[in-house]
């Protein structure tokens, strides 16, 4: 069995910090090795990258330098990180990947899937992930378990329309490539949606 | 007579700042109003960008992480400083654009110009400089000029063949678009250097 690169997405408050402890807990019963790690970020370099990106700013963030300084985020990750566990035979979980480029840049910010798609192939060549768990839940209710966490990044300010624009574009991903995406209903209880998270992942690895 | 955007070219230790400020005085003597400001940076977030690009780090940084860092910062500059400036008027110097990246990136790091010309063309659009000082020196000279001063950056720790390529790809642009750079030659003496500079000015300003 190959090592499998699984990104974890959806919008704030889906859910997937507890989501993510599942399924580190799911392979680690099944003895499969793997790395967890996150975008933005996932290196040193990448995590500062990511306290650029996400800081409140008195100045405006053009989009296209937001998207480039994600793209280069994940370069870094990429050649440093996930690139060489996958060579190991380690199987990788992140904490959002590409989606969230074309849900929150693409969607959420309306600068369309062109640069995205251009930026993706100049950063990753074919490299895309063998499985996208998308966690999906109303935008309200996302919303409003997120707010009770801590002070809103940068993202977290946005308006709901934002949000809504994000999740369309998550659904419309997952509609238009079925094969590599689940979607999993996160507005059930959470028994519920970790047993859809073990289907999934079983079809995945038990048939490999 | 319209705003102008004039950037400063060349490696290390060829006397960019002094002669920036030469810039300055000239223009400020024909009354031309000015904004002088530098890339990697010009904003507080480009600026912040710089700050991760230059410090030496432990981590391999990626060529193409650096390259979308270094496009991320010059989206920023762009929209917040440089197209502001020219569009109320205001001649703009800036202290490396990216004829540097090409440079740099391109040649220093052997990235080839493909994916800059991609990203100069996301970026930029249309906008280039309207004149480019190239200040030129053989790279031993630079580099041991510029040993005198600091601690090296991350860039000025790299080995003589790089900084070879960085002059040598500056010097291909220079040559094969002649109506936009000025090659300086900067291992005159001072005074002479600025005669250069001074013709190269009066007859991009003067025959306007």
């Amino acid at each position: 069995m190959s090592a499998k690169f699984i990104t974890v997405e959806g919008i704030e408050g889906v859910g997937k910090t507890t989501n993510i402890a599942f399924i580190q807990r799911w392979l680690s019963g099944r003895g499969i090795r793997y790395l967890c790690t996150r975008e933005p970020g996932g290196t040193k370099l990448a995590e500062e990258l990511r306290g650029l990106l996400l800081k409140p700013r008195d100045e405006q963030v053009d989009d296209v330098a937001e998207l480039l300084m994600i793209f280069a985020a994940r370069a870094q990750h990429l050649s440093n990180v996930i690139e060489p566990a996958l060579r190991q035979g380690t199987t990788v979980i992140c904490d959002r990947f590409t989606d969230a480029t074309y849900a929150y840049q693409g969607g959420g910010r309306d600068l369309g899937t062109g640069k995205v798609a251009v930026l993706e192939q100049m950063v990753q060549g074919d490299r895309r992930p063998d499985l996208v768990l998308l966690l999906d839940l109303p935008v309200e209710t996302g919303l409003s378990r997120a707010k009770k966490r801590s002070d809103p990044d940068r993202f977290e300010r946005e308006q709901l329309e934002f949000f809504n624009r994000v999740r369309h574009t998550y659904l419309d991903r997952a509609g238009q490539m079925p094969d590599r995406y689940a979607i999993i209903d996160a507005s059930l209880p959470l028994a519920d949606v970790q047993a859809q998270l073990a289907d999934v992942l079983s079809e995945h690895f038990d048939n490999d």
